[in-house]
């Protein structure tokens, strides 16, 4: 049996994701929290200074994407033959394309400035983008892509409550976009991980 | 023969990659180069309102990644097992949150938060980022990942000169960061690409 450790901050975001797919892989994991405080301390710890980290038999491995479709690979759903992996592949880069530039707001630390690309992105950007997200999943039976579980859906069900609460501060985000509720809630119903929710995952807005 | 076109504006930047990677496996396609004036009629007829498109037998794939590990698979450079293509995933990740971070400061339209930003990326950000990735690359016998040709290898070959001279703004990025520099000769001296490079792709600055 393999030795791993899941290393990120105590909440979900970009961690819940492999934290899901191990346990939907019946991989025990060792949820390693780093609190905020430890987190300078741990910060070099890593392979490029982020979190999350998996370790595999003392081989740590970064960035979110690229772990998960590692595991993707292992559980077998990272897509049946090139052309499905790719689907995954390039929805899940559309998806991120939209968390990163959700992410500049919360980066940014001049009030104006944070205010002035928040009304941008409300206005001109995430009306056309998270309704475009919403259709693919539409369009894929619950999912990001191949109209069937990847390991893409695991990651934004994981970082559904993040990007709900944190990122686009969009509580209205359930009754706007329906179907990417509806993909979180199929990964979530998922048996092995319905019970890891209900037992192991932080109990936290993000 | 597949039937296959490249819709990338007339520079290298994104597309490039992508062009060489196709010039690499032998594979004849057509390089629609979209000018900046069509770009706003081109939009909506592309996937997710972003090039480069690849269109194959009809049917547009978006995301640059996404298509260049696709490419790279068919090909036979994407990694011998899940743990090497893994590594190539990573690495790229980590590239690719470079070429974000540079790409905020070209995106800013505001004088002074454009300075700002630039400013505290090269101070902040630039000199560990760069630094680990001619590491990488230094460690990697001039390649992105597992010492030797990848995917990825093609797409920070074909962005080099864009991020140098747009992104970065940065002349004296050849000399110091050799690495980085090396991993490009070695794509653009494989033969094929060399003789794309000599007659067709753009000669462009970015």
């Amino acid at each position: 049996m393999e030795n791993v450790v899941v290393y990120y901050f105590p909440f979900k975001g970009l961690g819940e994701g492999i934290r899901m797919l191990l346990t939907y892989g019946g991989q025990k994991f060792d949820d390693h929290r780093v609190p905020k405080e430890q987190w300078p301390d741990f910060k070099p710890k890593t392979p490029f200074g982020q979190m999350p980290v998996l370790e595999v038999n003392g081989k740590k491995m970064s960035q979110t994407l690229a772990i998960c479709r590692y595991l993707g690979r292992k559980y077998g759903i990272a897509g049946e033959n090139p052309e499905e992996a790719f689907e995954i592949d390039q929805n899940m880069d559309f998806f991120t394309d939209i968390r990163v530039k959700a992410s500049t707001v919360m980066l940014e630390q001049d009030p104006a400035v944070k205010q002035r690309i928040k009304d941008d992105l409300e206005k001109n950007y995430y009306p056309v983008a998270l309704k475009k997200l919403d259709e693919i999943i539409g369009n894929n039976n619950g999912h990001i892509a191949n109209g069937k579980l990847s390991w893409g859906d695991f990651v934004i069900a994981g970082a559904y409550d993040a990007i709900k609460n944190l990122l686009l501060q969009m509580p209205e985000l359930d009754e706007k976009y329906p179907n990417i509720k509806k993909l979180k809630e199929n990964v979530l119903s998922l048996p092995k991980v319905k019970e890891y929710v209900a037992t192991s995952a932080p109990k936290t807005e993000m």
